[in-house]
């Protein structure tokens, strides 16, 4: 069997394990019953590459291939296998999946690797308790065990209790740490999520820098009068206010200096909310993100103050309140030269980019090095049933992913 | 007893019949006892200022002061009682209470008019079925039977059977149809709900005009894309369109020929609503409201042509459906005469405006000769418990009322 007709046939297979078929998308959320069956299906799969697969504390599963010198530090390869509500079939699989692919390809072409390797799928990728990457934020130890008791999902279930019914001890939390000193290095393969390899007409993307969102609220507040009795001259309308809000926002992103910056409102609540009354209170969710963290603090800066001197013109209050603010992550130059040296060996031309959605990696990237692999998503759709990555690409990543491994893992 | 304190203290009493007085604010809806009973009680009052009251068969309250030619077309006054949910104790009271003071006012000065004068309580101002005016819409043979039936509250009670509930046969809808021969002129007293008057410091306004809502959906619809993996340059941001659309409202309406102009988007829906999203999808609900006719369709027509340039230059796709349109109505130039006069005659300065708010009066308008007296609204608040007018600008609203009665019945 080719690599992707039995990478096809897996992914196909993976998306069967479903809690949501009927709405034409993937629903597969960590620590379900269903999410687990799919584990034990990915660890099948490991074993019949011939790895020793094992769930720590958390959930995250692990398949390792011993290297020549056992003690050396490992390389480390995944992603995870969790969706969001109603996704697609590749996000995070095919990073899994594509791994024990990878091993696959390595073990046929008689690659004995020096390092072990190390497989993973990590738990709760996708933000089931609000918080994204808390598989890898326990590996990190960016997760305290109060967290697990805050960490809630949109039913109130805690991370502590949807673990105990999984059959995990929250109380074992510290023991999914891993120590830095034992990893060589970790690459991930994923999707792009985004269009800029399609745009670009290529099929693999060696990432040098995972983008961090700082997210804010502005909220503006006006005088929420009647439409039709207040002239324009007397409004203080706060919606309008926050139109031109948006309009800085854009051009603040598009000019950036970096060139890599993108700034986006997805949420927007309008008070009173009826046809015809000027708004009187409007909330933006404000969405910034860059890979190169100076350019988008100042980004930040100059949003907020276009923000304040537009409040100030149109006698609007404006307040702003801090939502999330993540650091930007660098990936390794080794990892980057290894894959860019996988894909030139292979023939394939590679596009250097950024990530700018995050990944497991980032959470990683902060205590280890990193790297990432991309191919590209159709149309850069994702989190949704219409997400699809050509079996060619799929494959072409897997390649490029054995390429790097083996070169990280010599 | 001065007439500023007997309409205080009626408005105060009447602000006693109240569904919901834990928020703060009057709900007293039409159809429901609560509105019934306070009808009762503004029967009795017009029974005390020695008028004949009589319901109609939609819920309309006359009240009648017959005048020494009985035979003659009728002066009618009046406004409404019933409520937006949560709303202030002036807007509609003032016309109906203060018609009731006026007549008084009017007996204590020996006045008896040629012309009957008809005090009217319109039924459902307010759009508990979704339109307003239903009570002057019936007086005005713009309701037919079948929509008795297609209007709903927002508990999905037709006004058929809120009529038949409180009373009263919705099969005899016609009977409620004034025949425009025999109505000479129609004023009415109502708080201006904007904040001109305050604004110029003045207490009375004669409207020359009612301005009329035209309203629409416009429907961006780009890609809704991450908002991390998806560069500035590859984005079709809905809201980022939309964004741009509001400003192009706000400059059209402000520039407007007409002086008169006001454009707003009070709603405003965004798909998916994430943040971590880029918006596919956005309706804004826009209202363009003017007294001016033609002006008004040229501004709707440049902000559509505003949001197809837009759409075009940003790759959206672009939907315009229409939600009403109302025809703005001129005030007679009699009425409007009398009203000025009586404030001249009284001392007191009057600004000739326009009312922004569509009221009973713009109904009636389009079958007989209308005007309007406004007075101030503190802050332009309405439709809110914090909605205020001065007493003393009450009662000279009242007195410019009863002379305007006066003049048009003499």
């Amino acid at each position: 069997m080719t690599t992707a007709t039995r990478l096809h046939d897996a992914i196909a297979e993976l998306a069967a394990f479903n809690d949501d078929p009927d709405a034409g998308g993937i629903t597969r959320e960590v620590y379900t019953p269903t999410y687990a069956a799919a584990l034990v299906r990915v660890a099948e799969w490991m074993r019949e590459a011939g790895l020793a697969a094992r769930l720590d504390a958390v959930g995250n599963l692990f398949g390792r291939w011993e290297g020549a010198e056992p003690g050396a530090a490992r390389v480390i390869t995944g992603s995870h296998v969790d969706t969001t509500l109603n996704a697609g079939r590749y996000d995070g699989v095919v990073g899994v999946l594509g791994a024990i692919e990878a091993v696959h390809l390595l073990r046929d072409e008689g690659v004995v690797p020096r390092r072990p390797i190390e497989l993973v799928a990590w738990a709760g990728e996708e933000p089931r308790f609000g918080t994204g990457c808390v598989g890898s934020r326990a590996a990190a130890g960016q997760l305290a065990r109060a967290d697990l008791d805050r960490l809630r999902d949109r039913d109130g279930t805690s991370m502590a209790a949807a673990l105990r019914a999984a059959g995990f001890d929250p109380d074992r939390l510290a023991e999914a740490e891993i120590d830095p000193a034992g990893v060589y290095a970790l690459v991930e393969l994923h999707i792009e999520q985004g269009a800029v390899l399609e745009d670009g007409g290529e099929s693999i993307g060696v990432v040098g820098a995972i983008a961090a969102p700082h997210d804010f609220r502005l909220t503006l507040r006006g005088a929420a009068t009647h439409s039709g009795a207040t002239p324009m001259r007397l409004r203080r309308d706060a919606l309008a206010g926050a139109a031109e809000a948006m309009t800085a926002l854009e051009r603040i992103a598009r000019e950036s200096p970096s060139g890599t910056t993108v700034g986006t409102v997805g949420v927007i609540r309008v008070r009173p909310g009826a046809i015809n009354v000027v708004p009187g209170e409007v909330e933006l969710d404000v969405d910034v993100r860059d890979s190169d963290h100076a350019a988008r603090a100042q980004d930040v800066d100059a949003v907020v103050e276009a923000a304040r001197a537009i409040a100030g013109r149109r006698r609007l209050e404006l307040e702003v309140a801090p939502i999330v603010e993540d650091v930007p992550v660098q990936c390794d130059p080794r990892v980057v030269a290894a894959a860019a040296e996988a894909a030139h060996a292979l023939g394939l031309p590679h596009r250097r980019m950024i990530s700018g959605a995050y990944h497991d990696a980032m959470i990683m990237g902060a205590r280890v090095p990193i790297g990432m692999i991309f191919v590209p998503s159709a149309g850069g759709i994702s989190h949704h049933p219409d997400e699809f990555t050509d079996a060619e690409d799929v494959e072409r990543g897997v390649r490029v992913l054995a390429g790097t491994l083996a070169r990280l893992a010599a």
